[in-house]
């Protein structure tokens, strides 16, 4: 009997580390927790770090509100009070209640004209990752393909069920189509086949840039060419001031895209209801065929059951109340976040000039939305240059390599705007040019900064 | 060039069944399907199928009341309005904001003495068995074992994470750790390593047995021998009437056990709120030791991010209003279903007189709670023989090879009782007796009862 090493029983429920699943162990994990030990030991610094959606415009009493509202539309529309009840306390459908109010705001807000059967409602845009990853990759060989720097949330996803991320990195002014199609046939001539790339057309997290319209096209072009679904996720859209560009999944004639979507930024986080959207037909070995959405929901069976439908309750009152535009709810929003990009960006003019931006060799871009933008600097922006930020100037960001699953971004910072004040953007800037500054006058001495 | 076949470009975004995941092929979901159409093409059936919550006591009111004593209760220990607007509104930390409330109901409710850091708040149950299977079967030669019949949901988690499921099947009595030893014994021989053991020790779903006490110690000393954690799930306890057996958790002194809970049963469904108690430690190579809660919500931080605040603020409520303790708002409740089972125990004793009984080679066992009893009769209770129930009859129940992974239960029948009106019972029943005694007759002349 070949009896392999246990390493229970534990005298006292000790578990090796080693023999938990590899996800626990992401590089992504630990750097994020050493973020967060960072903020917490300087409670005093500004942070440029956390994506967090700006809270001063949420009112308690709307919540009660918003499932009021919920309520009452079921009534209207000729629910029994026993229908009411249920409809906040049982389990519900496991592809969501309100995919009709979904499926109604995507066309309203999006151009995204699909059926309510293609939505499948589900816990964060997050869950919706999973169940997209999960059934698109299914063989060993299979690969999915992500726009790097990428979301930390899909290659966690991508983590947890244990699949090949491969990264294509994007160029100076964002995604490029050859490089996708060169990193597709590289990896089939390795035997491995690609099954969808991931991307954030719009203002990306992390680095905040958006996909030009041609490029757009060019896209889903080449995803039919190349066989590949792409999933777009798309969450700072309808927070960003000013037109958006088309999304993806809108230009989409060939059903080559799954939208991923969520209300944690255009709502709010507390209610965790994103959604998939996922029109492809699936056709089984009998010609029997199905909506990929079907397909999905049957993971989320298994994954969450179902969407607490307390939420989709709020969340569907809160379209209600603007008939279904979630965009009208956000002219607050969206001014406020683009006030402080803006207002971020003329800091980062006004403090570096353009000789000194020269001199330094720091640059950024100029995202027109979004949480976040890209600062790329002269000196290694890791760990140990981030604890140095925090400790010696008061001012906390991310470093990008966070968010290169492949490698890269070692020069690359990610500021996010998102929930700042004018008061904190102009003095975070400024102490975040001491502090790059600081690291340029290091490095010219051929040392690090440190104390 | 080596380009694997591919099931893109398709002029209609096509996508062939069989390139997906194999969960989305689950046997079980096809089943569960089935019941479904079922149920939907027999809507004047009795159904003795779904596990549903009975909601007669549901007051929508409730919903607002416990989301404000949430908040009130906030504000008493010192919250800020902004902490308060937070504590709905904003994401909330990944392991949950109720943990202390949770424990503290663990300790009154079920002699389960943890700390708070121990508790993963959790999107119902169902996320709880991902997040623990995940971390614990890591490697390719891990596998899970489970008492068979079992809930579909854990054989639903394995087969999304690919995981391989060894049952163990119960005896007439129910589980028996003899059984279970040899089981692992086997699979270590095979070279693979159990890791874990999935077991509902009170009122099992589907079967409805309940562990005798002897057996839980005897359990606990079995996994710390064979080095193999125990999964705990446990929700109908406080729903059953009179005392309940104490859980293995409260048993557990080796840390042998992580106890997977929900509220879906106890409080509500549509909350989508449960959560896992792993107070493990987890020791890595430096030395540097965490709780196994701690690797749990690192998953959970790339499943669901959190769970829902706003659904754990009424359930937060809802303990608040009883002083944490659960079982006090499960009164009537358990008095509710504990009258469904023995009224439906009473009903087959009066359908099924002794000699009828010995007759037709019919039996049953006698859950003393939960929602669910076995029926073992002396025909094929598949399918088809479900079909016919339906249609000619006008009852509807669950075959029991529905929950048995590795086959068997083919004579067995699952009832469940947990909604069902003490009419609708009597007439279930009786429903029930007639097709039983057709499809004994049809059996006698050697062909399947059909019209």
């Amino acid at each position: 009997m070949t009896a392999l090493p246990l390493d229970l029983p534990a005298p006292d429920g000790m578990l090796r580390k080693e023999h938990l699943h590899a996800s626990v162990s992401d590089p992504v994990l630990d750097t994020m927790n050493f973020l967060n030990e960072v903020t917490l030991r300087h409670p005093e610094a500004i942070s440029f770090a956390p994506g967090r959606p700006y809270d001063g415009f949420f009112d308690v009493e709307e919540i009660f509100t918003h499932i009021r509202r919920y309520l009452t539309h079921l009534e209207e529309q000729g629910a029994s009070s026993a229908d009411v009840r249920d409809a906040l306390f049982q389990y519900g459908p496991t592809a969501g209640r309100i995919r009709g109010l979904i499926a109604d705001s995507l066309r309203q807000d999006e151009g995204i004209n699909v059926p309510p059967e293609s939505v499948v409602v589900t816990v964060g845009c997050q869950e919706a990752m999973l169940l997209g990853v999960r059934a698109l990759i299914a063989q060993p060989e299979d690969v999915l393909m992500v726009s790097s720097p990428c979301y930390v949330g899909i290659t966690g996803v991508a983590s947890v069920l244990g699949v090949a991320v491969v990264a294509v990195e994007e160029a100076d002014g964002g995604f490029r189509c050859a490089d996708l199609r060169a990193a597709v046939l590289a990896e089939q001539a390795k035997g491995r086949r690609p099954r969808a790339f991931y991307i954030t057309p719009d203002h990306s997290n992390p680095s905040g840039t958006t996909m030009p319209v041609e490029t757009r096209h060019e896209l889903l072009d080449l995803a039919a060419e190349l066989g590949i679904l792409i999933l777009e996720d798309s969450p700072y859209r309808l927070v960003s001031p000013g037109r958006q560009l088309p999304t993806l999944k809108s230009l989409d004639r060939r059903r080559s895209v799954v939208h991923l979507g969520s209300f944690s930024k255009t709502l709010f986080p507390g209610a965790r209801v994103g959604y998939a959207v996922a029109d492809q037909q699936v056709v089984d070995g009998t010609g029997h065929s199905t909506l990929l959405a079907e397909e999905l929901t049957k993971i989320k069976s298994m994954v969450t059951v179902n969407t607490s439908p307390l939420s989709q309750a709020v969340v569907a009152g809160m379209l209600l109340s603007a008939d279904g535009r979630a965009a009208e709810l956000n002219t607050k929003t969206s001014a406020y976040y683009g006030e402080a990009m803006s207002g971020t960006l003329r800091e980062l003019d006004a403090t570096f000039p353009p000789a000194l931006r020269a001199e330094l060799g720091v640059s950024w871009n100029e995202p027109s939305g979004g949480f976040f933008l890209t600062v790329n600097v002269p000196f290694p922006a890791d760990t140990a240059a981030l604890a140095r930020s925090a400790e010696d100037f008061g001012v906390i960001w991310t470093p990008m390599s966070y968010f290169h699953p492949d490698g890269g971004g070692s020069r690359g910072i990610r500021l996010s705007t998102s929930y700042l004040t004018p008061e904190d953007i102009a003095e975070g800037i400024a102490r975040f040019a001491r502090f790059v500054a600081a690291e340029f006058a290091a490095q010219a001495h051929g040392q690090p900064e440190s104390r």
